[in-house]
C-alpha cells in the first residue's frame, strides 16, 4: 500500500524540491520547452508520472488547435475522419493539426514533444491503444484526448469513440439470407483485430437466426486491402462449391471480391451478390455501385471533438461511445441466379 | 507616378505615427493578436498594403507549423497531395496544419486571421489563385506562400506548382493510337479550367500527328466526378458510331466510364478502352485497373514545402514549377475489337 505521502495530490514546488531544480524548470518540461537537458526532463518527468500529477488548470497560451494523429494516412478511410474532425473544428474557431505517426498500437516517441509544446485544446487519436507514459504526459498537462479506435479494442479508462461492428455483421448477413442465399462467404479482416471477430460473430449469428449452419470453409481472415479481397475471392470462387455471396469486411476487400468475379467472368450481381463495409466514397463509384455497411465514420470524427470538448470544459462525458452502422443496399447485391440461369 | 517618400521601404515607426497609434499597437497587428479594434487594425493594414511593406526579419515566435489549406477535402485527390506535404514537414520537424477553407479560387476571409495568430514556417494553397489582400497580408509578416495549382493557371507573381497537362493529354491518346483506335473520345475537365484545356490540346495534337482528324462530336467537357464520367459516356457510347477508346480527364470520370460500359453491355477493354487521369490509388483498384496519366500528386506537396523552405531560407527559388506526367498502363486499354469480335 502506497503512504499517506504518495496517496495525496503534489504540488510542483514539491517536484522542484525533490528534483533539485527550480520550479521555472519543472515548468519548463511542463510546456514542453527545448532548453532543458534530457537528464533534468527525465527526472521531472519520472516525477510527475511517480506522484500521477495532473494539472487543474489549463497552460495559459492554450492554442485553438486539435491535433490529429494517424498512424497511417490511408487515402479512403482517413478522409472521412479527418472531415469531421475538420468541421467540428471549424465549428469552434480551432485548427487541425494533423500527423502520421508510429505503428497501429501508439504513435511514434518524438510526436508528444511537438504536441506538449504546442498546447492544443486536445488531441484525437487514431489507435487501437496508447501507452502508459504518453497517456500520462498528456495528463499532467491537462491536455484530454480521446481514441478513434478502428479495430474496437479500447483501453477501459480511455476516451473512445467506435461502432456497432457486430450489428453490421448482422445487418450484410441478414441482408443476403433475406435475398435467399443459402452459400455466403465471408472475408473479414485481420484475425487480431477486434472489429474483424465482431463482424464475423455478427455474420455467424445471422446465419444460425436464419437456420444456416455456417460453414468455416467460407470464412476467411483477410488484410482490409483489396489484394487480400481478391486472393480470397479467387479462392473461395475457384472452390467446386463456390458461395453465391461474399460479405467483404471492408469497401477495398469488395474491389477485391469484384476484380476476382470479372476474372473468373462472374457477373456481379447476376452470378455473385458482395457487401462491403464502411461505406466509403469509393463504394459509390464501383462497378457496380456497392451494396454495403455504412460506418458512419465523419461523425466518429465529429463525436471524438465533441468529446475532447466536454473533458476540456469538466463536463461529465462517457467514456466508450459507439455510433450504430446500418446497411446501404445499391447494385451488388441480387437474389442468387438459379443453376440454369448461370452462364 | 509614386514619388519618393513611397517608394523607399515604409517603418514600422512611420506607419503608427501616420495611423495615430503606438509602435506596439502596429505588432500587434503584424502578429495577428486580436485585442486591437478592427478600425485601427483596418487602418494599420492599409497603411501596410499602401506602402508594401514586407517584413525583412521573421517574428520571433514562429511555430513549426506549415500550413496547408484546400478549398475542398475530396477523399481521392487531396490525401496525395497531404501525404506529399505531411512527408517533408515531418523530414523538417514542422507540423501540418490543415484547413479547409472558400471557394475553388481563394480561402475564406476569416482564414488569414488564424495564420497570423500562429505565425507558421509558411503556406501551402490549393487553389488556383489568391487574393491581392492575402498575398500583402502573409508579405507583410514574411510568411512565405506557395500555390499547388490544380487549374495549371497562376498568377506570374505567385510561386507554385503544377504539373504537365498537356503532355499528359498526348501521351494517353498516342497509347491508345498506338494501340490502333482510331474513333477515340474524351471526357476532359471543366471549360473554365486551364488544366481541362490543356489535356484536350494534348490529345487534339496526337490525333493530328498521327493523321487522324479530331472529331468535334467526340468531345465532351465534364466535372471531373464520376457522375459526369459516366453521363457524357453514356451519350458517347449510345451514338451510333460509338468510339472504341475513351479518354477520361480523371480517374474519377474513367470510373463513370467504366459504370457505363457495364451498363450498356461493353467488356472493358475488350468492346472499349479506358484511360484515366491522375493514378490516385482507386486507379488500381478499379476492376479492371486503369490504365492512366499519373500526376505525381504527392510529389507535388513536396515540392511545394521545398519551395517554401527555399523562400523562407532567402534562397533564390523558381516561381513555377511542372512535374512531369508519366503514362501508367494497367488493365483497361487493348488493340479495339473488330466488328465481328463484338457481341
Amino acid at each position: 500500500m502506497r503512504d499517506d505521502e504518495d496517496m495525496r495530490r503534489i504540488t510542483l514546488a514539491e517536484v522542484a524540491e525533490k528534483a533539485g531544480v527550480s520550479l521555472s524548470t519543472v515548468s519548463k518540461v511542463l510546456n514542453g520547452r527545448q532548453d532543458v537537458s534530457q537528464v533534468t526532463r527525465g527526472k521531472v518527468e519520472r516525477l510527475l508520472e511517480a506522484h500521477s500529477y495532473r494539472r487543474t488548470t489549463r497552460a495559459a497560451g492554450e492554442a485553438p488547435l486539435i491535433e490529429l494523429v494517424f498512424h497511417e494516412l490511408d487515402s479512403v478511410w482517413s478522409m472521412e475522419l479527418i472531415r469531421g474532425v475538420e468541421n467540428l473544428a471549424k465549428a469552434h474557431q480551432a485548427s487541425v493539426v494533423l500527423t502520421e505517426s508510429g505503428t497501429r498500437h501508439a504513435p511514434a516517441a518524438d510526436w508528444i514533444e511537438g504536441v506538449l509544446q504546442r498546447r492544443p485544446i486536445g488531441v484525437v487519436l487514431v489507435f487501437s491503444s496508447l501507452p502508459d507514459a504518453v497517456k500520462q504526459q498528456l495528463g499532467a498537462r491537462s491536455i484530454p484526448f480521446v481514441i478513434v479506435d478502428p479495430a474496437g479494442d479500447p483501453e477501459p479508462d480511455v476516451p473512445s469513440v467506435g461502432s456497432a461492428n457486430w450489428s453490421g455483421g448482422v445487418a450484410a448477413t441478414r441482408h443476403l439470407v433475406d435475398l435467399g442465399h443459402r452459400r455466403i462467404g465471408i472475408i473479414t479482416g485481420p484475425e487480431d483485430m477486434l472489429c474483424s471477430l465482431a463482424r464475423l460473430d455478427g455474420y455467424r449469428s445471422a446465419l444460425n437466426m436464419a437456420g444456416i449452419v455456417p460453414d468455416t470453409s467460407l470464412v476467411r481472415f483477410g488484410d482490409f486491402h483489396v489484394e487480400g479481397g481478391l486472393r480470397h475471392a479467387m479462392d473461395l470462387l475457384q472452390s467446386p462449391d463456390r458461395p453465391t455471396a461474399i460479405f467483404a469486411g471492408s469497401d477495398l476487400q469488395a474491389l477485391g471480391v469484384l476484380e476476382a468475379a470479372r476474372v473468373c467472368g462472374l457477373r456481379v450481381p447476376e452470378d455473385l451478390s458482395v457487401v462491403g463495409y464502411d461505406d466509403v466514397m469509393i463504394a459509390r463509384w464501383s462497378s457496380p455501385a456497392l451494396t454495403t455497411v455504412h460506418q458512419p465514420l465523419r461523425a466518429m470524427g465529429e463525436e471524438a471533438v465533441q468529446m475532447l470538448l466536454r473533458l476540456r470544459a469538466g463536463e461529465p462525458s462517457v467514456t466508450r461511445l459507439e455510433l450504430a452502422t446500418s446497411l446501404v443496399v445499391r447494385n451488388s447485391t441480387a437474389p442468387p441466379a438459379t443453376e440454369t440461369a448461370v452462364r
